[in-house]
């Protein structure tokens, strides 16, 4: 059974109603040596893709992950990107903005860790944060001490929006690809995690009240993306919707779009200088 | 005689003829008195109105100067803000972009550079540099190292247009408020210019050979000027062509506008404790 990228992308201007995207499909391996099988042949092909994406210079790639809370972010960049070489590749996660970074508008704190060309950058979470929590949470949009007029108009969100269309159509331009992921769970796997995360010592320590209370919003979550995918899914910057309830089968699909993302480049290597100029440079070092 | 901005504002949408716009206007002053008396009660003005910016922190202030070279565009940030608190503005001058900056998109240079909230952040060439030297000098743009499909695409010039209109609208909807100036000189006017800088020890080092080469693109860099003007002087970023053959008539008119800028804000500083907190605090200080 092939992966089709497709069935997971969000397709530009489509209303969304998560609850019709799944949060299983049926397994693209047929055993656990088979998901190894399979993982370790696309983990492969990307690290030969980004090592064209270095040596030819003019692309950037930009995955984003964004999900709720134990969907698996941190798992799958771990599982997915480990075998990439580390030179071309950043992670950054966002978490509470910082003073510095309050004061300017807020694509600012993200724009600064674009990856450069011939880079690949991961955003473990993103600007999207700034449509989600902080629609979810009405006090944070009040600390960003916005002016008035700007905070209080009805368009509020939607120009939020089309902030985010401009900046990533513009990166898009200047070469930057755009990969978004939303790893998709249900409320029961959610609570499942969370259970086995209490009960484990070395995980433990990540959870907090806060994490209760986040997936009690539950709902306001759900359709804070379900605005936000229809709205920036774009053929530019397409989201893709992750069935995330088993990670390994997500894992597969992740890494699967990622390479073809990077195939549909069609890098190529440099040319190297001309035959008579390589002879020359080869008689010089035998000297 | 009063300033009217209107009079130097490039209308949105219009065609823009650089060669009907003055390089001179009858003075705004008398005197060498009258010049130092008005210039110093707008640099007053100034003064108050980013004390009521920082107190405020809501809103940032960028200026942006473009010119062809001599128009006097260090003089003009040197007399007109000099008086200001220089904790609450900083000047960046943007010349040949770093290895790393040619690694991202051609907005992100700048944007690390973006004022914050309660700032003045005046840029001493911009990201508008992109359409204006790199479209005169096409070499400049090869190096740029753009996929293929992009830097070849029909639309280069205007795209490079609509990112920055969309940047620049993002900026404003996120409270920064953009004056961009356009320091007009004649072409006679440079040239007496340069014969003076060269026979001045003090300035001569900062000319160079390039300067001259430079003049030799006068009408390409002036066609670039118009095009950019007419694309990118909107009712939320507006261009002022600002005669300069006439320094301190030039200083009159920038130090104007910045100043109806800031007024048009009507910031206020924020309301203090009420009188029973004051009063409290103040019993407890006299302890």
């Amino acid at each position: 059974m092939k992966i089709h990228s497709d069935d997971f992308r969000v397709a530009p201007g489509k209303n969304v109603d998560l609850k019709k995207w799944p949060v299983q499909v049926r397994p693209f391996y047929k055993s656990k040596d088979h998901f190894k099988e399979q993982l370790a042949g696309h983990k492969e092909q990307l690290a030969a893709q980004q090592e064209l994406l270095y040596a030819s210079n003019q692309h950037a790639l930009l995955l984003i992950f964004q999900a709720m809370d134990a969907a698996g972010k941190d798992g799958a960049i771990k599982h997915v990107m480990s075998g990439v070489n580390p030179q071309g590749c950043s992670v950054f996660s966002f978490k509470h903005p910082s003073a510095t970074e309050l004061q300017h508008d807020f694509l600012w704190r993200t724009t600064v860790c674009q990856p450069e060309r011939g880079r690949i950058g991961i955003f473990n979470r993103s600007y999207y944060e700034e449509v989600l929590i902080v629609r979810v949470h009405p006090e944070i949009l009040r600390a960003q001490n916005l002016p008035a007029e700007v905070a209080d108009g009805k368009q509020f969100w939607d120009d939020r929006f089309r902030s985010i269309q401009a900046h990533e159509k513009h990166l898009y331009r200047n070469g930057t690809r755009i990969v978004k992921f939303f790893l998709h769970i249900s409320r029961e796997e959610q609570r499942k995690r969370f259970l086995a995360r209490l009960a484990d010592p070395q995980k433990n320590w990540k959870f907090s009240g806060d994490d209760l209370k986040e997936r009690g919003h539950w709902k306001e979550y759900r359709q804070a993306y379900e605005a936000c995918l229809a709205a920036t899914s774009t053929a530019h910057a397409p989201w893709f919707v992750v069935p995330a309830d088993d990670k390994q089968n997500a894992w597969l699909i992740i890494s699967h779009i990622i390479v073809e993302t990077l195939k549909d480049l069609k890098m190529k290597f440099p040319a190297p200088a001309d035959a008579r100029t390589l002879a020359a440079l080869r008689r010089q070092l035998k000297k």
